[in-house]
């Protein structure tokens, strides 16, 4: 691997295990055992390499964000587990760029630069589930105006942004894959009331999944 | 007042409007026209008010969550109402002490003195959503089993915690009435599928009102 890449991929680890306000240059050079002066040549200091770090977050996540918009997820009752997938990818990307979404508020601040990216990611994280509440509610007996639909949405949109927050708020550390299962069903839950039949057994499924994960989190993890 | 309080005062009105992190003792103290000296006489640095001005906000705080734990707010469908009245003077109150909100996990990292309280805060409000929860749903045709409803209470909760947060990421600043409003609604968005008819109406009724308030922004504001 390039100099430049390791930088960024041991920048993104210190970053997410110790939290970005507390890693300098320095720390990160230190861990990768090259002198300040080398990482200097690479980036002009932290800046650029969470300019650069947030790129490669927005570039991937867009892409994720952008499938449901394109071409609706698996929306007859037997596909709707496509959406739970889904949603789970969704969290897992985030969760690899968690740093971001830790101190959310300060870091923008902090870095106007990407202040502008992150309000772009939000709002396609609207669309994107807006699209999926679309196709969602379309077959299942809906009772919502599109006012409440927008609500929900902007719910699911918050739920989605802090969960990693919240979750780190109310409880010791959790495994990730326990964590972003939860992530997952939380967002679930918001629809669920609105769905058919078919799709809230499935729904029920996925609890008792995640009820049996938290009884044995001991167990080894799926490849993913 | 006393400079003790003027100190409390001058400095959560400081840290809500330039954010914690961006103000220093020396501020607070010029803020006031009094020498450092003098402030360091009343506290011994940040983290000390930081502490006291917690400390009040907890105390005001459980107090108001205690109300539907200690007896039901208005549950049936003509004092539905009392419901929106109480969720928006928790938010208000919230409001006032709105920097502990902004950058709440690097807040909790510097302070951890306050992770305790803020932990002990947060399950007071699921405890109290709970409870509303709970008497509203029981009147209104219910299909949801306890863990859903669980998951809801959390994702209430969530929303509670990081609408300000949320609102400030995805909006240009805009007036506390209209954010508080709003914040309202979404809370009372994610139990609207579970309503009944007659609270449905209210629910209605509160969407008109807060369209009413975003189409009119300027008008004067109610006292409260």
């Amino acid at each position: 691997m390039k100099t430049r890449d390791r930088i960024l991929v041991t920048s993104l680890a210190l970053f997410n295990e110790e939290g970005e306000a507390h890693t300098t240059t320095i720390d990160i050079a230190n861990e990768l055992d090259i002198s300040p002066g080398n990482l200097y040549y690479h980036f002009k200091g932290k800046d650029e390499i969470i300019g650069e770090l947030f790129q490669q977050y927005e570039l991937a996540l867009s892409d994720t964000l952008a499938a449901p918009l394109e071409g609706p997820l698996g929306t007859d009752p037997s596909q709707v587990e496509d959406n739970w997938f889904y949603l789970y990818v969704v969290l897992e990307e985030m969760w690899q760029y968690r740093f971001l979404y830790h101190n959310l508020d300060d870091l923008q601040q902090r870095y106007p630069a990407i202040r502008k990216g992150f309000r772009r990611l939000l709002q396609l994280q609207r669309s994107a589930l807006l699209a999926i509440c679309h196709k969602l509610l379309e077959q299942a007996v809906i009772d919502t105006d599109d006012d409440q639909l927008l609500s929900l949405v902007d719910n699911m949109t918050l739920v989605l942004t802090f969960w990693l927050s919240y979750d780190q708020l109310l409880h010791a550390p959790r495994s990730p894959h326990i964590v972003i299962h939860q992530g997952v069903l939380q967002l679930l839950t918001m629809v669920a009331p609105y769905l058919g039949d078919a799709q809230l057994t499935f729904y029920r499924d996925c609890q008792a999944i995640f009820e049996g994960m938290i009884a044995s989190p001991e167990k080894p993890e799926p490849q993913h």
